[in-house]
């Protein structure tokens, strides 16, 4: 097995269903933290289990970069390297190189990129993105495409669904000739991915006194368990190249599919328009995931639509920043009238930090530039997140 | 009553006891986190708590600055302010004026010095400074005096001293006159603290649905309760002189007694000599606190004198760079050795950060650059500095 859904309840388009990973399963629609360089900002991953994360978001791109891929291998994977017992869903880093690196260029065969935190030269090909990604050993791992940028003409549009599909085809026979070389396939410390690395490093764990405790927890499941790859539907804003690319997405094959090319810069009502018409394209039997989405509302309202998967770096990102989502609307906590307000930044939240501190407290970690203000405020952020993501699944 | 001091077991030179505070006991001797800006950097409350840390340490300095006494006091103190129900000890503002603000100048009165934050001026002087540790309300606070600079001469010290000694009689002037204005005077809420401030900032908490659940134990245990001031001895690295500021401070009369002006750039030898001579002058009925040191093996080698009570930055400032310390002797995380060690950092420590992840990740996130690094780092060290102070009453 790799990764599959159940359907336990559906009204309207939306569907309630549960996500069975190699690590643990995971109640969908689900909304996934971004933990960037294998961890999320500030927040420490007991904190995360208490929010009730079941499922993270690694970058391919950052992690290749440092601590790299050989590094994470060489130490069980990411889950044990950042001792994460629940599922890992990585993306393909064509994101990110697209967005951070510098000069890049793109070929048919793939990108040429330099890192933006050395300027070394580096190449990142469906090859080696699934090569990554089966290093880092994320439960999902994505295949690599291009996101298309918005606006963007119809010829060159569809030249770069084109792409995406070969590149998706190209992903998806890489997979399937290496699958068996995760770190943790066969159990953690047995299996293929062993016979790359030195066995005392991936024996070290176990029966050690006192340490680790939790890596036990970090073995998939089922011994025969193995990732899931999914594909990516592109095509830009027509509703006839996104079909197109749902379907011959579909044909290729995928243990899931994508709606990637959104959140690029186009109106919100274009967005749900897309999401709309290319999901019916996309089969009910299998995850479907939209990439980079959203805000409170968004996230609510793809569920609606039949999204079953979203992420996206705004609750994290904009905690660092101090603007907070409540149930009572955006706070801006920075500002000078929560200076001295003693009540609880949401009166409806129970989240740890609702439950002990103040605005004023929470304002004045913000304008003394706390570390602890970060903290704080990416708790709370996450926290309301996953509130509004259970809400959700009930009401289905 | 103030704060008292029950001495249960002696050893040698060394005393294990129990403070108590307004705001619960205090094993002893005990090593006080420091929480600058009311938030030991990077570390929430609960993990203070669990941890268990008694007493923190408050920067009066700082606090003055940003958010101001009188914002800290409206909001009913620093313990509701920080939602911190343990004891609290701040400094009397005096070291920060003199390490860390600009164009100071000393008289007589007190001392005017700008802002490191704006620029601002501001005069603090031994009336000032116990007004505004009386409006923080710690449980603990400290009378203004000159930390003499090292080296100086017979005269500076001398005259230095004498000048702590006229400082620490006014300060205790204004103590015994303004005592009753503490914000938790006779309870939350209540007491002369409240003539001051509206009414309902003061009583907006109790009673409120789900908030706060923790403040009606932010109220100190004994209504009558007040804040203790301590004395402090200077006299540079002198025993006579230091054996005359010790008589003459305790003249005065203080709920305990400090030992400042070490740790500013002698050798540790002479530290040891002037805490060893200045300890033979101080009462046994009294806490005896030692400022600002110091090295886990400084912490328990002044156990071994007899002091009760230490604080120091530096477990937690070395946390920030990198630097932890463990069992086994220092670790500076940061180097790449510790790239691919899937150990933890410190096999005999069973703090949250030794049980759950390598120095692998540990090292990753600092080389990152990543919050959690700081976290995790700052609850290791601090863990570390309980565990030693707890052998090291467990030894008494």
């Amino acid at each position: 097995m790799s990764v599959e859904i159940e359907i336990k309840a559906t009204s309207g388009q939306a569907r309630r269903g549960r996500l069975i990973t190699p690590h643990g399963t995971v109640e969908t629609p689900v909304f996934m933290p971004v933990g960037t360089q294998a961890t999320v900002k500030g927040v420490s991953q007991d904190i995360l289990e208490e929010l009730g994360v079941e499922i993270l978001l690694g970058n391919t791109y950052h992690l290749y970069l440092r601590p790299g891929v050989e590094q994470v291998r060489g130490l069980g994977g990411l889950h044990r390297f950042m001792s994460w017992p629940k599922a890992i869903l990585t993306d393909s880093g064509g994101f990110q190189v697209f967005s951070l690196s510098e000069l890049r260029k793109v070929t048919e065969d793939g990108v040429t990129f330099r890192s933006h935190l050395d300027g070394s030269s580096h190449f990142l090909s469906p090859e080696s993105s699934v090569e990554a990604q089966i290093g880092l050993g994320a439960d999902i791992i994505m295949a690599f495409d291009e996101c298309t940028e918005y606006p963007a003409d119809a010829a060159r549009v569809r030249a770069s669904m084109e792409m995406t599909l070969r590149w998706g085809q190209r992903s998806k026979k890489y997979f399937e000739d290496h699958q068996r070389e995760v770190p943790w396939a066969g159990g953690v410390g047995m299996g293929a991915g062993t016979q790359n690395h030195p066995a005392e490093v991936l024996s070290t764990a176990p029966g050690e006194p006192g340490w680790p405790g939790q890596m036990g927890a970090l073995a998939p499941s089922q011994p025969t368990a193995t990732q899931a790859l999914f594909g990516i539907v592109q095509g830009g804003m027509e509703h006839v190249l996104r079909r197109e690319s749902a379907e011959r997405t579909v044909e290729i094959g995928f243990d899931g599919y994508a709606i990637g090319g959104l959140s690029v810069g186009e109106p919100r009502s274009l967005t749900r328009e897309v999401v709309e018409s290319t999901l019916e394209h996309l089969p009910r039997d299998k995850p479907r995931y939209l990439m980079g989405v959203g805000t409170p509302e968004e996230i609510v309202e793809y569920s609606r639509l039949g999204i079953d998967m979203m992420d996206c770096v705004l609750p994290t990102r904009a905690a660092r920043h101090g603007l907070l989502y409540t149930s009572e609307g955006k706070v801006s906590i920075k500002q000078a009238r929560h200076a001295g307000d003693e009540g609880p930044l949401d009166p409806s939240c129970a989240c740890r930090v609702c439950r002990r501190y103040s605005r004023a407290y929470l304002r004045h970690l913000y304008a003394s530039n706390e570390v602890l203000a970060q903290v704080l405020n990416t708790i709370h952020n996450l926290s309301f997140y996953l509130d509004t993501m259970r809400r959700v699944r009930h009401s289905i």
